[in-house]
């Protein structure tokens, strides 16, 4: 549901053209040093209103409700709100009874019994991971010397995917993009086995960020193709440290001491400025819609410091579970 | 860990090597006929020693221990085991201080400081999953009209997957796969919100799957080089149906009524006949490594019975879920 | 950690000095009626200020933060929050280093190495129940026809509790006290088989509560003494209505159909008016300490609605898992 | 449901009269050792046959069927089983259709739709909580210097328990009984805030063992009647030590570095060996049922063993978490 994490739990609410969002992170242990400036630079890079993101102008300033005392976390739940401010509902009152193609709208009034609030796509909406960006502040205090770095591979299929953002904002059509997120400086050791492989727990992160459609580790779908002889990661030293890392650093699903790596597919917004068909949930008719509002033309662009966010998050709940269930008080054999 | 699901719960265990392999099935209702005969069709298909895979002969004979009485579930958790048969470990003492590159020898013995069971990869084994299309044939048995099939799509590059894997078995160089899983008649509505995204839930749980590198829904990886334009899956019907299925079912997390597809990437088995390049754990020098032992030439064959048996495992706990916490009782708005 | 109950769940965060308390709730279906002034009545209940309470006065408005929209909820995570006004931090300086005899103050200063909120106990005070009555509130909604009352039996060993407590107050010493919950129109079959017994869940829910120190189940510990034949309840309609109910409506961990009863037993607050013995942490010597500040002579007294709450969050839970597991989709037998 | 858990976590499985009982252990450490020997003298305490035990005589022989690899743990799930021998199901004929007033017959069977397997109670019987006394030999492994003992302090109201038993065994009535529980080396820190404190989870796992209707822990009930002058414990020592230790070693749900203690009520079984009332629940009249089989006079004899296997449990869980969360790597401010 809205929580994720065994120890180090982050718990989400919020919508769209409500009161605000925020989130609750548990398990952080007290003694850490934490200030409101802390969250700047990541929800700056996160934050819209650059070229090919929407002009909706959230100021994001995170306010640090709970959990800190005098400079540091005590222990106690860290609970960050961010107030909605630039907020325009009136101009979804078109998708009420006509829910948006490839948005939430339909799913959400079908699991929902039509209460869900539809405003902006409500609980749905990308909004709230604002929340997971301050709790990615947050968790990356916990990782010691892991470096966690997410970049736009391309957009729209180009390159340069600022340059396809802003012609898709031009055509009012938005495009997907891949967004490659790298870990360097990973202990070995880290993952559960079975059902709580590292790449069973980041998959589940980052399909829990709305817009993304897939994910792969290392080599990824190109090691369908692949034979043994040329996936396989020989080992060239006692670290771990391998030739070739076409495993993304996993083996088994526990952390190998390699970098890991892997890319996220993510889609085009659904909002796009043309008309489209949908059905009518008041007449139950096939209908029309043309989709008003402030959008993104390539929400990719702001994903790095929500991936990096949600990386870290994972990263910080097995660095944590390793610290409890790891041989580490025996004697290695 | 090694349990998964919040009503429909699995519980793994098991070596590859030992005394054996079983599952606990927590959460399935009273009154559900079940007996072993129910076990045959799945397991036969999961079986080695056809074409293309390892001539390991194990009987696969499902006991159900628990939770079933005169004929029927009893309500109680159910729990199946399976003997380990026709084991060989002798012919793994050489993996025991030199790791298989791409295996997970070396990321285990880090994890347990060495006290891993080693042979044949012990827990990590892809042996235990054969518990886990044991629990897919129980929670198939709670989906009513939901149909899960998935096929191997290509092998090693090749459509024809059967003579890619005799190929492969003959050059003693395994290859990988690429496994689609389609699920007919699923209703519209489950999934919840943002950690537990039907997606999110589906990949942790083909992530956990010994072999897994990727996952895509719908179009996936496509997604990135698209627009909106094309992604967008028009509504077309009341009931949620779409004239193109880009999505896969799934829009914001949450089942629209019509099909899940996804995709997912099995890498080539790390067995390979030839000697490879590793390092020493006893000696902390590199050292060489000649695998022997039975193995698959290209796993994903036997795949499909597995992911269709995980993706019945997170379905019915998605469904259970959607029982109790869907607007269900409500009048809808 | 801080959050409780698989599909009705609740997460809480707050400090008695910081900027407030709040409570996230989760797994609430859309459409439940819910605005502010449903939580008047038993916030008023649990409140101070009255005869035997601290005079510390805490207005207490709830704000329904996120998932409520035009008056019901949505089916998305309701936040309530509460914020602190009547503070007075000034007089807990001189615990900072000489921790209170029976209070949290030496515990979570070895737990959280110091960096706890130590203001009135910080997280660990019963501030922040109040948002567990707020959540509380929007589980009875969803308990049909459960009616859940809790009446304090006895104070300081007396019938007559506020007397008590008025005198205690008076003598600047606080007084235990006794409370008995009862639920009334519980369905047969809530509970889950073996660790989510009925007891189980209820029990961990109150021994949550800061000051209870005992919990016992219909007859409870007058059973020790007891004789099988005293302490069977004889069934007498099919229904499940016993003659007796000395298992207080639960056998084998599940609801037989008879209302639940337990009692609580609650502690003195460790807030006394006498210089008492303790130790200095930073000198790591023998001290003494004299509390300041304001305190209840009989937190029993307030406990009502804080019992009732913590029973409805647990049966909401249970309710919820009882539509997703009995075998309610079967014929019974 | 039938696991408990977060780090160091069991799922149990079994019924009383099918082939057996068992339990999987996850999250104990690679490199414990651990053989069948190990679990010889707690599961000999636990055995019946002894006098006022039934004279039902299982050998109870562990079978350690995974997780142990030459003579240590590997980190991967531990699962002991043990088969049932000498079962008598016929004795449960006539429970069938009335069920025993006390017992779980009815609640099973209104949960469970009537497929429960009723006899001896199936999976709700005392019986698999050999699997509970397994699992706890396991959890001590982990506890370092703490020492778990459980004592029976009265049966039937009488100091001479086992007097009290013989007693009743002979008049075929059986008694409740009263069991402490105290450990002692327990560094002060466990616990986790609010929901996890040590009296919730302990008291989870108190009242997840048939039969157990009230818990206390310290001075317990009898807090209700005093005073805070008498009830708080005064710091006598840096390390932790109080004077009085009526909090039972938990303040604010945290250990304080005192012994744990708290008490247990025992319910009398509910087989008594005269005729009582009930419900048929095929013709749902009132009937009369009269109990054959054999049946302890005292449960509470053969609990010293399973209570402090729950202890052990949940103290390896609490401490693996405590490992994982507590301030441990900041400088204590």
């Amino acid at each position: 549901m809205n929580s994720f994490g065994r120890l180090f739990r982050v718990t989400i609410f919020g919508e769209s053209h409500g009161k605000g969002v925020g989130i609750s992170v548990d398990g952080c242990p007290g003694g850490v040093p934490l200030s409101e400036a802390d969250f700047s630079a990541d929800i700056e890079r996160r934050r819209a209103g650059k070229p090919g993101t929407t002009p909706r102008a959230e100021k994001d300033i995170p306010n640090i409700m709970n959990g800190v005392f005098e400079g540091t976390t005590t222990g106690a739940p860290i609970m960050i709100q961010f107030y909605n401010a630039d907020t325009d509902p009136s101009s979804y009152d078109n998708i009420r009874n006509t829910p948006r193609p490839g948005h939430s709208d339909y799913a959400a009034y079908r699991k929902h019994g039509g209460y869900n609030d539809y405003r902006g796509g409500g609980h749905f909406s990308g909004r709230i991971t604002v929340g997971i960006v301050a709790a990615g502040v947050v968790a990356r205090k916990l990782l010691g010397d892991m470096k966690i770095t997410a970049q736009v591979l391309e957009a729209g299929g180009e390159k340069d995917a600022v340059a396809a953002a802003v012609a898709a904002q031009r055509e009012m059509v938005p495009v997907g993009a891949l967004v490659e997120v790298r870990v360097e400086g990973v202990p070995a050791g880290l993952g559960e086995p079975f059902f709580d492989s590292v790449e069973a727990v980041l998959s589940h992160l980052m399909f829990s960020v709305p817009g993304v459609k897939g994910i792969e580790f290392g080599t990824g779908f190109a090691c369908a193709k692949m034979r043994g002889s040329q996936f396989n990661d020989p080992f060239v030293h006692i670290d771990g440290t391998t030739r070739t890392n076409h495993s993304g650093g996993i083996n088994g699903g526990i952390t190998n001491g390699n970098p890991i790596v892997f890319r996220v597919a993510v889609r085009p917004t659904s909002s796009i400025g043309m008309v489209q068909d949908t059905v009518n949930l008041k007449t139950g008719e096939p209908d029309v819609l043309e989709v008003r509002g402030r959008h993104d033309a390539c929400i990719g662009l702001r994903f790095p410091p929500i991936l990096e966010s949600m990386t870290a998050i994972g990263l910080a709940d097995l660095l944590a579970m390793s610290r409890a269930t790891n041989a580490t008080t025996q004697k290695p054999r």
